[in-house]
């Protein structure tokens, strides 16, 4: 396949930045101590044509406003301290992932969306048990699917109870597919619904109303029409007190790269399609010449380097999953001086407890965890000029690989940042992820003050192989094309497996369990054949199974 | 689709009944504390004409005896502390699962030839853990794929270190599918060997050797040629030790049903397909008469019901799972007396300390799993005349469902085997799964010594449904229906996520998480398609992928 082919974008990029100023389909109210989310989702203005948005139903137009306003609400608004998620549609809260969008969308669409608006449901969970914004979910209509599932991932559901709204998981019966944004996962596991009522539940088209709703556990409360807004405004308000007022919110801009046909170039971050195929260079600036961390830390705004450069990673790994199907292999590099990468890290420690301080570094954990959930191989390599250390050295740890050349020039280092406060999806750090086997080396190395030459790195375990001047290209060059000529299919599932030793939880559940038995299903003639059951989803013909149970 | 269809079995019939002498695959060897499981595969005995098992490869046939050695050296021959599990082929432990076999194999048959294989190996791994009985493997030679996979299931792994034997896991680069029986698990989960390592290893084709997998953490020691035999046999004999003396073996029969058309018929165990089309009914009759049990239990012997019924139930869900796959639906019923159950758990829970009556729980607790991994709905009625008390209330608790008959006449009952002996694949047990959400219940549950009217039980939790008499056999039949008309593979996943809510364990990973990935990747045109890795196996073109990563 030639280069100037991969390197192409897909044909309609996707891009992920927007404002409240620019958002179609939600409107965001911050009022005080708490704030509302109401989806009021315009029909006409999906992502592509062909379909209609009715019933508040989603794609990912929705989303990324979506994303981008629980966002918005942790840096911009952080005095807030409860966030009502609810409908500005009358009786209809929401009907879920648009059908017809993923009838005509392809799998690994399909694949990627769910994944994104997985993350973005995790990051409303993330934000109500590290942001102090509690998210709550007040359901003035039907919740229908992933209409149901956006509650889910609130805190607290309440449910209108006019004998005609009902939550739903109607996928099963409706789509032959799975509920698959978490639902299934955080309806046994979350709110710990018995698994009997849970399989009525779920194959139950029209859902379940009122009072059998609260009593199978599936909302927290219910209130009679005439009572709604208010008992959901009074919960909310309880909730909240008086918020924080003490947190002075920045104003976060737009982060637009340069785009051209072999580089995307941010700020402090370059992603380039070089001249191997299926390959890209995502290379990272380490800090340079940090101010001190102010009194009000906040003042720092959106231009500090640690948000600022952690947003652009971000916007990258969306653009690479994409925009950028063809790209298997990720090379992840570093340039920039390892001390400032320490006095960086030594800054952040001593500010934890600065609301701000604490966000960004809870941002830096999501942007990491994208990468560890994202679909591609990563080699991290460390050679002269890089700068992998303490929170950059991540970026390593989260590699597939790490090759690290054999040079006096060339170290990595530890910082407190590597213990914990990046934790993965299966809440260990990378590093007791990556010595599970050998726990006392976790803790020898989590120690280590002093940056580490490659045959230290080495053998502390911490780098893949050290590799020697004189057949660093060549023995990296092999690499990148062996991986690069790899099934794409069967590195997707082996990085799925091999990325998340150790305890399960309900993030890892999902994208590990529940995510792979949907894309199983998403593949299945019985759902996407011409006779299945999504494909015929809205038309007047009924499904026709392979009725071989699997 | 017409009744007569669907009750048909496939058209050859897969049958779960060996014994040693008839063993045409391995050899078991007893040698006092010692056993010995030989890898001696036939080549041109294979199941199905079309490949051939060269260089110790395997299919079902294979592994229908590897299980039923691992079974039998648990009840025949229990004086047994440690099974050598090795090759009778010079230069070669095993290649694995036949390529050529998978090649030709159907989607659903691949699916569940590899759940059959996983649950053979944790079998191994009960037995090292449960039984006394610890597994090493000598790895006389190359050990690849599901050759490695075997080995893995053991405890300990030698290898011999001659410059040529390697393990290896070569899937993805040779087949474009995942190590489907374990693998990438057991690697990183088990062993808790380097993520990083692990990725080098399992895309690497030709493995690693000698010190290089002693030092990754792949084997737990070498020999050279010379000293291989030995030193292997010096590792057993240092770990079985005296052995156990005091355990006297019993003879396992065949369990041999009558088949007809509509019906297998076991002594206690019943397997019906009726007049509605996709569901059987699965009866099973509790004991009667139960003799206490002697000082020495074994005396009991095969024919004793707990042992006999649930070798009946386990011959049934595997004749379910390979011979029915139009089966989507499994009614469970129960005949007998709750009392006699009762009495039955009684005298286990007495015994519980006996060898013989440990062996016999670990298998209920075996076949219950299997129940908990077949990819068939489950409904349990509970009517007149049924006995779901105690150890076959674990039935109901396993069931997708509960339907309860309102009457006078019938009832359920709890038992101290409720609580943990009979244990689920997370570890917790059905009534700790089931009250996750509310520990308390699950206590006060546990504790209940009377049996239960349908009020009760649903008051209790322990039932979905509580249907009077008016109105039971429509509504069973509209329910039976409504399931019976869903998506197959819909209901797959569906169940697949709700019936493993808790913690997860190397076995919910394996199911859960590995499996889900490998059937995605089994359905791929990559990997099965014309041009496909695993299609092309062995065939001079080479593989054509679609390289879009998903």
């Amino acid at each position: 396949m030639a280069s100037a082919e991969q390197t192409k974008q897909a044909p309609d990029p996707l891009t992920f930045q927007t404002s409240p100023d620019r958002y179609r389909h939600i409107k965001l109210e911050v009022d005080g101590a708490v704030a509302r989310i109401k989806l009021d989702i315009q029909e006409n203005e999906g992502l592509k044509p062909g379909y209609q948005l009715k019933l508040n139903s989603y794609d990912m137009s929705v989303d990324v406003e979506l994303a981008d306003a629980v966002s918005r609400l942790r840096f911009e608004h952080p005095e807030v301290a409860c966030v009502i998620v609810t409908s500005a549609l009358d009786g209809v809260f929401s009907s879920g992932a648009n059908i017809f969008m993923l009838g005509t969308s392809t799998h690994a669409f399909k694949v990627n969306f769910c994944k994104y608006t997985n993350e973005t449901r995790l990051s409303i969970e993330d934000a109500s048990m590290h942001s102090g914004q509690r998210y709550i979910a007040g359901l003035n209509g039907i919740a229908s699917g992933g209409g149901y599932e956006l509650p889910l991932a609130c805190e607290e559901i309440y449910l209108v109870d006019d004998r005609r709204s009902a939550v739903a998981l109607p996928e099963v019966p409706y789509l032959g597919v799975l509920p698959g944004t978490g639902g299934l996962t955080r309806v046994v596991d979350k709110r710990k619904v018995r698994r009997d009522l849970a399989d009525v539940f779920t194959t139950l088209a029209e859902g379940v109303k009122g009072k059998r709703a609260l009593e199978w556990g599936l909302v927290d409360g219910i209130f009679p029409p005439s009572k709604f807004t208010e008992g959901v405004e009074a919960r909310a308000a309880a909730i909240a007190g008086e918020g924080h007022p003490e947190r002075k919110g920045i104003t976060l801009d737009s982060i637009e790269p340069e785009i051209t046909d072999d580089a995307i170039t941010y700020r402090h971050v370059r992603l380039t399609f070089g001249s191997q195929a299926r390959v890209a260079r995502l290379e990272i600036d380490g800090p340079s010449n940090l101010p001190a961390i102010p009194a009000n830390a906040s003042d720092l705004g959106a231009d500090w380097y640690v948000l600022r450069m952690f947003r652009e990673l971000d916007d990258a790994l969306l653009r690479l999953r994409f925009n950028h199907p063809d790209v298997g292999l990720v090379i992840l590099a570093t340039r920039g001086a390892i001390p400032e990468v320490l006095a960086m890290d030594t800054q952040l420690a001593a500010r934890a407890d600065d609301w701000f301080v604490a966000e960004v570094t809870h941002h830096m954990k999501r942007v990491l965890k994208r990468l560890d959930l994202t679909a591609k191989s990563f080699f991290a390599l460390v050679d002269e000029g890089s700068c992998f250390a303490g929170s950059l050295f991540e970026l390593a740890l989260a590699a597939d690989r790490t090759y690290m050349l054999e040079s006096d020039a060339v170290q990595i280092a530890i910082s407190p940042m590597n213990s914990g406060r990046l934790s993965m999806s299966n809440g260990l750090s990378r590093l007791a992820t990556r010595f599970l086997g050998n726990p006392d080396q976790a803790v020898l190395v989590a120690g280590l003050t002093e940056p580490l030459t490659p045959d230290d790195a080495n053998d502390a375990g911490l780098v893949t192989f050290v590799v020697e001047d004189l057949d660093w290209d060549d023995e990296i060059r092999l690499a990148i094309e062996e991986r690069a000529s790899l099934s794409p299919d069967s590195l997707t599932g082996l990085e799925a497996n091999l990325r998340f030793a150790g305890p399960e939880t309900l993030e890892t559940k999902i994208f590990g369990r529940l995510s792979a038995w949907q894309n199983w299903i998403f593949q299945r003639p019985n759902a996407v054949g011409d006779r299945g059951a999504l494909t015929l989803y809205g038309k007047p013909e009924s499904p026709e199974f392979d009725w071989r149970r699997t």
